[in-house]
């Protein structure tokens, strides 16, 4: 039995999983805040999953989690999650003595990829585009989540592509993240909505001319980093998820009006079948947890 | 005996490699133009690098030809190679029948990563950023090179970074290769002298403002080529090869300033550790073709 835990800033998913990869439970808690209460949080979503599996802790071979943050995979350290108030977490060692379990951890992008791979069916190499707060993807070939040496396979969210863009919190200008992502649309688009991606998208569908602005540029940052994985890592295909990918058919029909004017414009972009090769991920895909109950069983390579 | 081939759009050049690696012969001959010269000028360099090695064609075990172009490499078949005054030529078949020895074709830049990779004595991943008339990138990992299924990983030269920027080729607007290559300096810099990218240097260094700010777009474009590739792809090394590199200390100082520069604006780029892990090609190493020669002994994956 394996256990998959995806712990993200506001809430700790946990899945429970069998041998054969069929889930046998699956739990939501909120997450708790500061390296005490994270490792809590997480103790309690195993203990919960296991509970409505109906088993025992005894019964688990491996824990896997996911985190946002800096993950050294060899230790399980975790480092910088700024948004669980994480500045430096001796992760997989704490949760591993609670539970008596061994505990692997990855950065959660990296296991949403792995979780994506397998979860929609995948084959061969795919990447998952996360389009959340901020902008990464997690790449798997042949099963496996290709992590680079450095741990910074991905990381495209930071590749700067417009020298007049906006300044990123990274120290750069112009990154991808600050045109494709949560925070981007909230520096562009000033609303009391609580969805301010959904508020951006209706009044742009309304009309209003500042709105469809905004929203073209996060469409259009959205396919650049379609277009920059498929000509750097050269995914089969390319999954976009994160909270953002909530958005549906309606970011999905945008997206492709973009691919579609530049492969008028260009036969070599034309040849590379971006619309056939991107999915949006199916809304309530555990793909984090899952992909994180899988670590011990696909090594990462490098 | 493996026979390694890199037919450039002026020479061919061919390696003869003992079964443990070692270089037995080494030949230099013109390329031809056009599909049948070329294919008759790599059937004669394969021919004399085979005597000059003192063996015969019945001891070479495969031959391996690196080609600018699209390649199909379960086909050996060469599509677009421009300079080489070739549309479509099933190259692996034809040079395959007059040779009587197993043929395999993979792009000039894939199989050059791989020669790097082995004579620079690598360890897991790097690339092999070619600076060329053009701009792309080999990538390899654990020795094996990785194509990407549809064969565009590393071709980052066609990733927009500036939307201002020249008109592309390929029918884009500002890629990469319009600042960080042979074709961009040409573009740049007008001059009658035999090496436009020496005589582009040469006048920098002197003071000329017009050629300081040719020869900074130039070199912050390689740079950039280098922290795409980390943030994509992280490979451990990057070497910077390809007619460009010839340019030496003057191009790896330059892009040393670069990076510097960039680490102290950014403390997420600093930790890339952009100069420990580029290095330049010494030149005259021939990489190409003896990764040509290594083809059959490590399949590529995707």
């Amino acid at each position: 039995m394996r256990i998959g835990l995806d712990i993200g800033g506001t809430k700790t998913d946990a899945v429970a999983l069998a041998p054969d990869g069929r889930e046998l439970a699956r739990v939501r808690r909120p997450s708790g805040f500061g390296a005490d209460e994270v490792v809590a949080s997480a103790d309690e979503a195993v203990r919960e999953a296991v509970r409505r599996a109906g088993i025992g802790l005894a019964d688990v071979t491996s824990v896997g989690v996911g985190i946002p943050g800096v993950v050294e995979v060899s230790t399980g350290r975790v480092r910088h999650a700024v948004n669980l108030g994480v500045a430096d977490l001796n992760l997989a060692e704490l949760l591993s003595r609670r539970l008596g379990a061994a505990v692997l951890v990855e950065n959660d992008v990296k296991a949403a990829s792995l979780g994506a791979w397998h979860l929609l069916g995948l084959s061969g190499s795919a990447a998952l585009l996360n389009v959340g707060t901020g902008l990464s993807a997690g790449i798997v070939a042949n099963g496996r989540v290709w992590r680079g040496p450095r741990g910074t396979a991905g990381e495209i969210g930071h590749v700067p592509v417009d020298p007049t863009g906006l300044d990123c919190s990274c120290g750069q200008v112009g990154c991808l993240e600050t045109l494709a992502s949560g925070s981007a649309i909230a520096r562009r688009w000033t609303t009391d909505a609580a969805l301010p991606a959904v508020d951006l998208f209706d009044r742009a569908d309304a009309g209003d001319d500042a709105a469809i602005r905004v929203r073209d540029v996060f469409v259009d940052g959205v396919a650049q980093a379609v277009r920059m994985l498929v000509l750097s890592v050269d995914p089969e295909t390319i999954v976009v998820g994160g909270g953002l990918s909530a958005l549906g058919g309606r970011l999905q029909d945008r997206m492709r009006e973009v691919f579609d004017r530049w492969a008028e414009a260009s036969a070599f972009l034309a040849s590379l079948d971006l619309p056939g090769r991107t999915r949006l991920l199916p809304s309530g895909t555990p793909v984090a947890a899952v992909g994180a109950a899988m670590l011990g069983s696909v090594p990462a390579f490098a």
